[in-house]
Order: C-alpha cells, then sequence, then structure tokens
C-alpha cells in the first residue's frame, strides 16, 4: 500500500510537523515517522533516502529549521517526490533562513516546498501527489475541499 | 496517458517556463500548454482547473510573477497536485512578491513551490510526481540523476 | 444608497477588519460584512465579485492573510475600485507575505493597498472614495481630518 | 468635469508617471499634471493639497521615490483619495523605501498605494473610482477588462 | 542659550523619545517638547519648522514611527541640522518602514539618522552639534565617554 | 577657520563621497580629505579620531560599504558629531550591510546616518552643523533651498 | 597550551556567549573571558588585539549586536582567526544588524561568522581550529559528534 | 605538510573561489582543489569528507550557491574546522539565499561564514587556522597586514 514518509530534523520539530501526520491519518493514508538529522546522522539521512522507495514510500515529507539542509539533501539521494517544510525554529532569522534553504534548490534536484511552519499542507500535498494515480484519495482531497467550503459558509452565517 | 498540464500568467513568462516544457519533453511525458490569467482570464482559470483532472492531467505547473495569484488560484479549484513556480518580473522587488505570494498558501490549499524562475525543477519535481506511481517514470528519474552525477565527475576532471 | 462591502479571507481576520466596520458606522455610510475566501470559496468570490456592482456596492474592502489572493481576485472579477487590506496572520513572515501579495498587481488590475492591518485607513479610503462625488461625505471627511487635529493639539497640552 | 491630478516629486519620475498620464487620456479622463516635491517646495505641496478639491479634482494620483513623503503629505492636507505610486529612484535599496515611505501610513490618513512603478494601475484605480459614481466611466472600465482578456486569448492562440 | 527642539508624531512615541529629554537634561542643555504630528496638524509642522530657528533653537530631535514623515518634512522647511529617530511603533513592519522613511532622503535635504528607538544617540549627536562650537559642551561629551569606558572595566571586574 | 574632515575606507569609495566634497566647495567651508581604513589602518584610525577636534575640525564624515566599521569608530574615539555615508560597494548585499553597520550603533555612541550613496547630503549636513552655530553659514543653507526650489518651480514649467 | 579568548560587547551578551564558555569547558581548553568594547573601550580593544597571540591565545571569539564592529576590529588588529558570534540585541532589527556587520568584513580581513546567537558554534569552532593541529583535540570532536548522533538516535525511539 | 581543501558545488563558481586558491598560493600553503556536489555526488561528499582529515588536510573550505548545502553537509560528516563562501548564483535572490544556507547551522555543527563571494577571506581565514599552531606562517599573516596597511598609505597620498 501507499506510504509517505514523514521526516524531521529534530524531535524539537515534531509539533509543528504533527499537523501532516494528523492530515495524512484523516485521508486513512499509511504514514511512516522517524527523526533524521542531516547533520547530526548523515549516514542515517542516507540509508533512509537511498531505499525509501524500494519499500512502499511514495513520497517524503522532510521538515526543518535554519539552515535546513534535510529535504534537499534527501532529495539529492531519493528518486521520489520530497516535500520540504521550514519550520521556524528558535534562533531562526524569522524563518527566512529555513524557507530559503529549502526552497531555493540548484536545478536538478527540486524540493516541493511549502509555506513556512505548513506541515499540515504538505500532508495534503502528499495525499494530492498519491491522489493524482489513485481515484479513492482523489475523491478524498474532492471532498475535503467541499468540507473546508462548508465550514466557510457556516463562519460567515456567524457574522 | 499521464499528462502535466503546463500554464503562465503571461506570454512573457514563456522563457522561464520553457525549461519546464523541454525536461519534460525529455521525459517522453505528454504536455499541455497554455496561458491562463488569474487576473484577466479568471472565468478561463476557472473552466481549465475545475476540469483538468477529468481529462487525464495529473499534475498542473503555474508560472507566474509579481503578486502571483495562478498558481494559488488553480489550487483553490483543482484536487490535482499544483507545482508553483515564482517567475521575477520586469517590476518584481526582486522576486520576492512572486515567492511568497506562491509558498505562502493557508492551511488546506498547498501549492508545491520551487525556486525562483525554477521551471526545470518544476518539470523534474512533475515527472517525479508521475513517477511515484509509475515504475517507468521512476526508472528515468533515477537515470537523470545518475547523469547529473556524471556531470559533475566530468567536470572536475577539467580542473 | 452607496455601500461598502467589507470581505475577509477568513473569520480570524475579523479583529482586524473590524476598525474598517467601525470607522464606516461612524461616516453613517452603509455597509455589508462578509466572509469570502479566495481559496475555499472559489465559487462565492466569483458570485460576490461579478455582481457587487450591479446591487449598488461603490467600493470593496478585501482583507486577507499569507498569500492573500482574494484583494486582487476580487479585483479582477469586479469592476469597482477595490482596497486591499494585508492581514499579519499567525504564520506569516513578518507580513510580508500579505503585503506584496496584495501590492504587487499586474498592470490592468489594481488594488488600493493600506498598511499592514490598517482597515481603520481602508474604512476611510472607502469613505473619501464616495465623499469624492458627493459633497456631504466630503464634507464629513473634512471635519474628521480637524478631530484628529484636535486631538494631537490636545495631547501636546498633556506634557 | 471630474479631473484627476496627477503630480510627482521630481521630473526624474516623469518615465514612471507617463502610464497614469497615457491611461487616463485612453478612458477620455481631464488630467492636470504637475511637479510638486514634499522636500523642495513644501509651500507648494500646502497650496497644491489644500485647493485641489474645490477646484474639480476627485482623486490625486501622487509618485515619488526614496523616502517618498509626497502622497502621505497631500493625504495629510486634502480629503480627497489619494494613490501613492513608489517610484524605483536611482539610489533606492531596491525599491523597499519607497514602497514602506508610502504604504506604511499611520491610523487616519491613508493613501491608497499601487505597486513598485505601478503608475498604469494607478491610472486605471483613478478611472475606478471615477467610475464608481459615473456610469459611463465604470463601462469603460467593463471594457477596457474584456480589451485585457481578448489579449490573453490572442497570447494563448500563438503558443 | 543654545536650546534643542524635541518633537514626535504622537504621544505614543513618547516612552522611547523620553531617552532623548533624559541625556540633554544630564547634558544640562535646554530642551523644548512638542507633539507635531505631520500627517495630522501639517499647519502646525509648518510653523514649528519655519521658526524654530528664529527663537534660539540650534539642532531639532523629531521621531516617528510607521510610514515616518515628520523628520524629513522638517528636514524640507528649516535650515537647523534634524536629527531623526526611527520608532518602532505598534503596526510596524519590523521597524523597517520607520528607519527607511527617515534615512532615505533624496539629494540636498539631510535628516541625520540614529537606530531604531535610538533616542539615546539623538540627544548625544544634539549634544555633539552645540558642542562642535561650545567647548564647555564638547567637554561634558570628553566626560560623558570617559564615564562609558569606566562602566565597562566595572563590568568586566564583575565577571 | 571651521573645517570639515572627509574620510573614506578606501579610494574606491570616492567617486561616491566626491559629492561631500563638491557640495562643502560650493558651500566655501574648508574640508580635510583623507583615506583611513578601520580593518586596513587601525593605528591611523585611532591617531585621526582622537586628534581631529584638536586641529580645528567641527564635523567628520566618514564613508565605508559593506561591513562598515569606520564611521562607528571614529564616533568611538572622538567627541565630535560623525556623519556616516554608507556607501553601496561592489559585494554588498544590496547596501543593507553598510546601512545596518552604519545605523544601528549602541546607546551612547551615535553616528549621523544618511542615505545609501547619500554622500551629498553628508556635506550638506555638515555645513547646517557649522551654520548652527554660524549665521553666515546658515544663511547660506536658507540660500541653498531657495535655490532648489527654484529648479523644482523650473522643471515643472518645462511638462 | 592553547587557550581561547572569548570576549564580548557588554555584560548583557554573556547569558548568549555563557554557551561558548560551556562547550569550551566541556572540551578541556584553555579560556580567557573579558569584556571588550569597541565604542566604548576602544583603547583596550588595540591592547587585547594586539597582544592576544603573544601570550598564548590560539583563537578569539568575539561576540556583539546591533552594529557589531567588535569582532571585525579585532580582526584587524590580531593576526590570530576570529570567531565572531552575532547577538540579537534588544534594539536590533530582528538580528540582522548584527549579523551583516560581522559577516560582511572586505577582502583581507576575514571573520569567521557563525549563526545569530550561535555562540555554542563558535565554541566548537575554536575547538576545531586547535583541533585541526592537535590530535588529542580532534578525537574529541570526533567523539562529541557521535554523541550528537547517539542523542538523535535515542530521540527517534522515543517517538 | 598541512594541505587545504577547497571545493565548490559546480564549475560554475571557480571565478569566485579563485580568489581562495590565489591567496593561499600566495601564502606558499598546499591546496587541493576539486568539485563536490551536495546534491548532484553526495557520495563523492561522503567520502571526501569523511576522509579529508586521514591524508593531511587542515582546513575545508566550501563554497556553493543558492540553497548551499555543501559547507553544512561537509561540517556534518568532517571534524575539521569548515569554512563556507555563499556564492551569488545567477538565480539567488540577491545573495540571501547562500548566506542563510552557509551561516545558520543548527548547534553542534559550525560553519566557518566568510562575505557573500568572499572567497579571497575564506582563502586568509584557512592560513590564519593553519597559523595559530605554525608560526612561520602566522609571520606571513602579519606581513601580509602590513602590505594591506602599505596599500591604504599609498593611496592616500595619491588624493
Amino acid at each position: 500500500m501507499s506510504k509517505v514518509g514523514i521526516i524531521m530534523g529534530s524531535k524539537s520539530d515534531l509539533p509543528v510537523m504533527q499537523d501532516a501526520i494528523d492530515i495524512l491519518k484523516d485521508f486513512d493514508i499509511d504514514i511512516e515517522v522517524d527523526i533524521v538529522s542531516a547533520h547530526r546522522t548523515p549516514e542515517k539521512l542516507f540509508d533512509y533516502s537511498k531505499n525509501a522507495h524500494t519499500r512502499g514510500i511514495k513520497v517524503i515529507i522532510a521538515g526543518a529549521g535554519g539552515a535546513a539542509h534535510l529535504p534537499g539533501m534527501v532529495a539529492s539521494l531519493s528518486p521520489l517526490p520530497i516535500i520540504g517544510v521550514p519550520v521556524k525554529s528558535s534562533n531562526s532569522i524569522d524563518g527566512w533562513d529555513s524557507v530559503l534553504s529549502i526552497l531555493q534548490m540548484p536545478g536538478g534536484v527540486p524540493v516541493a516546498t511549502v509555506a513556512l511552519n505548513g506541515a499540515k499542507n504538505a500532508g495534503i500535498l502528499a495525499a494530492q501527489i498519491i491522489g493524482s494515480a489513485d481515484k479513492n484519495v482523489l475523491n478524498k482531497i474532492i471532498e475535503y475541499k467541499e468540507g473546508l467550503k462548508a465550514k466557510v459558509y457556516d463562519s460567515a452565517k456567524d457574522l
């Protein structure tokens, strides 16, 4: 079955990355969560990235803060689509460091970057990627969007 | 057959977006290119986005500059994964406007953002998304990455 | 009678947008408040924007945060003057995302942008636009400015 | 008849501000062009701003670069809607100085800010403000937008 | 006797501007404090700026936040040296707006800008300007600098 | 007689700093020009700064680019008012480095900062500082401002 | 024995700089801590920098905030490798001022800059510099990196 | 003998990195130059970084542009001091991306960052690191600094 790998550079990224975990559970998509640090566990980064696609993982979501090299290095080593989540960490310069470290990848090695702390959108994007080839998941996306719409209509009534 | 839709806000974006067209042709992936302006042809934006997934398009690449609303609006209307290419247009404030207008989407409506003028990476990412469920394309990605590697080794010899 | 339409992308924008509501009430100008999300209710966006000018609305104030597409998309669909209020939302990159997404519109489709969280000024600007063709409202603006002046003179006395 | 006042801080702003002149001529709206420098001709700034609304001017477009105080000072002195055009002058810090000097006005004194060098949009916005109370001009705006749309459709055919 | 004029755009700037008042009192330099708003009391701005040098004021310190036009407009109207203090106000975009609005003055009309919220340094600079032609004040500056030095040596002993 | 010291960190700053030299010559104020590098000639920096006020210099203008430490270090060592000119050097990050290195001085040690490349304004400010205690120079400033005004009126006639 | 000199511009920098002290103690490397202010104690800066290498100091770590001139001025005066720590001080513009004042040194006078508030990394870098010629210290670095790795593996188990 | 390893992410970085090569040759320090791409040759990155210290390399200089991960990844894998050179590449956002990707490393894994395109300073810093334990090289640094000083004195004579 299709699986999404969710990794983060440090356990301190979990409060942000939890949003990706939650939304993918809502979509009934299998996930696998791990901590992989580009800077402290480079060997694990290598193993993880080289092998993910061979054991059923279809998309990888990688979150990191500061000089965030994790998403780009996974993209360097894996043929899968990689989604990068810039995390606003404590000593970040307003989040610009993680945004630019993830977004501005050189030609040849893309990272699908989402908004600062945008782990929820990373989860939805992963689902859309799976849905791109899986009618069942695509329909869940369509349904999810209808739900978003309904909530706005409801909140407008409250005005 | 899987197709990638490539749209841009203005014909002036074509020199940048051509890189996406070229790389997808290299991967033998079917593409469909069009000009759709969020601000000048909103009805076309609606039609295009609502129907793309019903006629075999699996991923949409949308490029735009300045206050770049095209990728986000397509993401609002389509259940497909949307890749946004921030284009550095002539009166842009150093490209920050298009980057932030595309990247910072609200929770619920992701856009997979690539680097400023990074249309080539948008094409590769689209191929990776298709490759996620298509062994043949996945293998082309693996091969492509081997090619990148070989070129670096060659250029190192020249030093 | 002249009316000002006030819309916002999410109910969470209301604390900021309330300043526009309050100042327009002070000017005795009719208002109509609604929640319209460019990304979650695109159909409502279309209906609202296409028809506002046909039912007596003379100016539209649209507030949104992050990749704020609401003001620009309303401007795309309506012939009325559109005032955009960049809202500093929770995951904003210091407000730069909403400011640039609203301000940097392409040639042909202007949005009259006010300061970050500047909903009060959006309300005054809407009144000035109506006052441009309505002596009564113009006089209220002149009076309002006299009031601002008086308050500064008073506060200077307190020093 | 309704008139739009167009002023700029220096003759060197004319190449940018010409776009506002041209588009308003296209809309057959009367204009009055002048050079008024907040920093070098403060008395003229006072006279101009205090009296513009008494001689038929309905909207003022003010363009300036660097620490651009002209639009805000006119807004301080006139009850009319003021449109500010940030001009990217030669020693500007990438245009940020003129954008922020015009946009970030304090509560009570709005300036309707358009994009960096966006004089064309300033002209269209001025027309929309007049059109807000003048059916004839409103129809010209609607027609203009149809023209924009047609050009995009044409350029799409060329692809 | 030499006097320093201290003005600010709003009473809310007083907590920041108090540092200028305090340090000038420490130097026994006569001061005159007032609230003058460029945007709300433009006539007072004119009177103040045109006449300050005729009644013994030798330097003017002007503090303001956001689109801070006060220092530049005083500089436009007065022949005296004007010191600008960028104040970080509540809706400021991280202080960049007030810094750039004060610093980036066009050729011909300088403002001596100090650091964000740097009212203390504005006071010292005013004293230095007076001290430039007044031995007594110059000696106080020299003494003040010796005091700064002594404090650092003391704090180093505490380590 | 009152003199203005003009120093710069490198001969490559001369094209920018020439504007200060020229305007002070126009005002018939004595100047003394030198190259003093904070980073390459720290001993000269010490000698220059410690002694300038003892040989008739009343104000020092210091220009530098990049991590521009010259103005602040002179301010550390001299009791005179120091004017800093941020120079946009070749490898500068858009001039932000020199602006912030000069502007953001700590409490106790002010530098009167002018606009990026604003050497002309540095010269005028130096004249204003001397004029603050010298009627003759003050009158030249008043006259100079009248000249600026006249030029704007002339250029307005050409429109 | 090899020693690392740790200096800071103000005692208020100590909470940040303590991380450098602690990590160097962990590595059993001799340190010498002092307060040296470029702007308030320039003579001490001279003495310290000119002589440090003559009394066994091998690397200097200098931390400062705002217009942070300390690291660069020490680099100007000492032949040793200088590590600069940008400190985010209270009136800093988001830390950009200290980062750019330390990083953007002119050709000829390098400062080894670490992340904003990155005193811990400054300490590790100092150890690495000593370790570059000292097997014993190099081995401690290798061991330290193994410890970092182990902690990540442990935290991954907790997920 | 002590050697400095100089690597860069792409041959297009050579014109910038040549400055490091040249200055180290001037100091008669052995160098080894190679192209190692974090994103295209991750295996080479691993081999290079893991083994450099075992074959006599004492310092590594790594230059890269955009989302520049090379310096940080080498720092992750090698116990040596790593000097990072942010290169302003063609699609860079004004160099901010490479600066922040290299500078903002997490605690535990420092990169000694120099100015944008500051390869010359990277070379000097490498020499200073070797000089820290090598009197001969230290003396060359002292001599080099005397040379810088002499050039400034000469250029001052030309004024």
